[in-house]
Parts: C-alpha cells; structure tokens; sequence
C-alpha cells in the first residue's frame, strides 16, 4: 500500500492575491513542500540528496483547483509517490482545508534526475529503494 | 486563425533557485504575465474586468518544461487562446529562450468566470467577443 | 516588560537563491508571519482586523543580515512591539537558526493605519489596548 | 557627478496583495532588478560576476514607502551607488510612477563581497573600478 505523508501549512500574506484567495502559483510550492517532507520521512533530506550531486528537476506540473484557499487557514498537503522507474518519479499531491478537510486542489509532479551540470542521469540505487 | 501575443522576458534574481535555473513556479507567473498582455492587445486590460466584477481565476494549470532557463536570460512567451465557451477559458502557452529561439516550457491554464463573492457566472458578453 | 512572540519556520526552496541561502526578501516575509503570530497570542487575528476594515500597511521596513539561512533550516522569529502610537506601530524582529541560536538578522518594521480606501486612521481603541 | 540607471518595470499580479497594492517585500526585488540594470549599463554583467566566483550578498536593506504602487501600473526605478569602499558598497534606489512621476518607495541596500563559500573578500579591483 502507498505511504502518504501529511504536512500542515498556513497560508501566507505573501500568497494571497487581489481576490483575497491564494494564488495559483502557490499550490506548486506547497506541493514541494509536501514533497520534502515525503522523503524526510522516508530517512532522507533534499538538501542531502542535492549535497551528493543528484537534481530532481520537475519536468512536468498539473494542478486543479477546486476551491479557494484563503489568507490564514490552515491547509494539509497530503503527498504520494505515484511511480518511480529508472529515470523517472511522479509525486500526487491533495490540499484540504483542515477546518472541514475539502478538498482544494490536487496535482502531480513528474521529475527526472540530473547531475550538477543538468545531464540527465539514472534515479541513485538508494534514492530507488527508498522511494520504492 | 488564432491570435499570438509575445512577451519578452528577463529571468530575475529571485526567479532562480539553488540549481540556478528559474524554479518551476515560475513559468506559471511568466503565463500569467503573457495572458495580461493578450488581453491588453485585444483592448483591455485584465485589471478593468476585475473593476468590473468579473474575475477569471484558474481552475486547471499545467507545464512542461523543456530545457532551464537561467538568471538573466530573455525569454520569450507566446501567448494564444485556445478555447472559450460561456463558462470557460483555456490559454495555451510556449516559453522560448529568445538567443536561440529554443523552446524551454509549454503549457495551459483554464479559467472560469466568477463574481466578487467567487459565485460562478457567464463570461460577460464584451470579454466573450474580444476573446473569441 | 515587553512581550516577545516565538515563531518557528523552515526555510523553503523557494526561498533560496543561486548562492544556496535565503533570499533577502524572505526575511521581511517571515517578519510578517512572525507580526501575525503575534498578533494572535494577543488575541485578534490579522485577518479579522483587515476584516474590521483597517489596515496595516509597512511604511517602513529594514533588516540587516548577519549569516545566511540555508535552505531546509529550522529558524525562529522573535517578535516584540518596540512602539505603538496613534497613528503609527513598529515591531522589532530576531531571525535565528534554531539548531545553534545563532542571530541571522534583525529588523523592524513601521506601519500606519488606513481604511480599506488608503485613507489614514487612528489606530482603532481596540487594537491599541491589545497592542499596549 | 553620480551615475543613475533608469529601469521600467510593469507591477505582476503575483505582487499585489489582499489590499490591491504591491507587497512590501517586491519593493526589494526591483531595487535588485535596478541594481542588476546598473550594472550592465557600466559594462558588466551580475551574471558574470558570480560567476568569476564574487557574490555581492546584501547585509542591510531598508525602504520608505511613500504611495502604494498597483497592480498593472508601470513604475520607473533609480538606481545610483552612493558608496564603494574595499569592502562594502551602498546602492540607493527611487521608485516612482510612470503615469505622474510620483515617488513610491526609496531606499537604500548595501553589499559585501564575498567567494563561494561566504568568506568575506576584498571588491575586485575591475569592479571597484567599474563602479568607481
């Protein structure tokens, strides 16, 4: 069965608009949030990863939006590993408001893994098996 | 035949993330900014429709990103109308690195038409002949 | 003696630039989620000031940085109230790096209070009282 | 007599908040889109400085922020160096509207020169000179 990770955000001044509701831009960065704290639960840090010399680039982005998230709810990111294979990954993300846990948006992200100069390169064996 | 509007940006300092290429986010502000300039072109500026009580938020966004963009490069964005109907808009979009002309990103947003109050409601008539 | 509100923070990827630390912009962003925090443990929240139809624009804002905050660092922002008048406030701010206490920066930043038209006000009885 | 450096900037919709106006935070990003400007106008690129391996971090930033700047509005930043010593340089900057040349914000940043892993070092001699 697929582990989910769960992480808990408050939505910023910084991302509200004009409309008073966070902008769409946002939802991606929450998704990399929830992305992070996947792996850290999973033993291991981003920040690790990239120190050893491998890059996940997102190398495609989806997001629907179903209801507005508003300037200072608490909101839940819930984060699955979908598929990873030898050279690719594609995360799912949900965002619910945690007051009454609807549903405001869901996405994916597909990356691939690259070196430090963006050549791409085969998933590290010990970013498979933890992810697997 | 379709429309195409161009805009010409430059990759900003914040733009740019520890890989130093313009993060993912990103592409969705530089859509935003190309779709501005759309409307600006076909007579009137988004900020009027939203005086107007008309607002056009994103409801789907996708991206596929090509190749990086990198701090203080120009790019291109390209700007078109794919469909509107009483209820719906979708913008497609290409972001090209203007040295080379190299296509680095293409994607879509679709919108629906909503009040002040974010009740949905018809595109209003004048939007509707200036966009189709 | 003056009260100081604790905030804790993870820095986010979106945060960091091309030299792999938090971006200079991000501190003023974290200044305000540390001024709402505080406003909260006082007992209103920012929102429902806005919401009262006042206002607290930055009329001015400085920081000076002492270390980088790096990408995916615990930090914590100190918030205190340094003066609060009839028509003007200002808080004060410390950023530190949670693991080593060590201060990254500090700050302040100067607010006026405006109607929902930009127009000056008092600072409302209510929020002096909370405030003082 | 002083050098200024002219740029024009269109506010984005992403920079303009719940009360319709540019955040404060943006305010510091076209000071660095100014600066960046400046640069180039006496010859060189940012982009090239780091990458000969000197990084300009910013160790104090301040604004004063005069009228609100709106969204889709075309502002005008004056960048000038007011200092540049062995170690530090200050950069000052004006934003105004284009519409009526009224002065939105102004404020100052100042730099260190630093190497790839934040040690303090010495301007380098060309860019003292360029800035001189």
């Amino acid at each position: 069965m697929e582990r989910e990770s769960t992480t808990r955000l408050r939505v910023r001044y910084t991302e509200v608009d004009r409309m008073g509701v966070a902008h769409h831009r946002c939802h991606f960065v929450w998704f990399e949030i929830g992305r992070t704290e996947y792996l850290r639960e999973a033993g291991l840090t981003y920040s690790e990863v990239e120190d050893s010399g491998t890059f996940l680039p997102v190398i495609e982005a989806s997001c629907a939006y179903h209801a507005p998230a508003r300037y200072d709810e608490l909101v839940v990111v819930r984060t699955t590993l979908r598929e990873v294979g030898a050279a690719r990954a594609t995360f799912a993300y949900r965002v619910e408001r945690e007051a009454d846990g609807r549903l405001l948006a869901s996405g994916t992200t597909m990356h691939a893994a690259v070196d430090g100069q963006g050549r791409p390169r085969r998933f590290p064996e010990d970013l498979r098996r933890i992810l697997a």
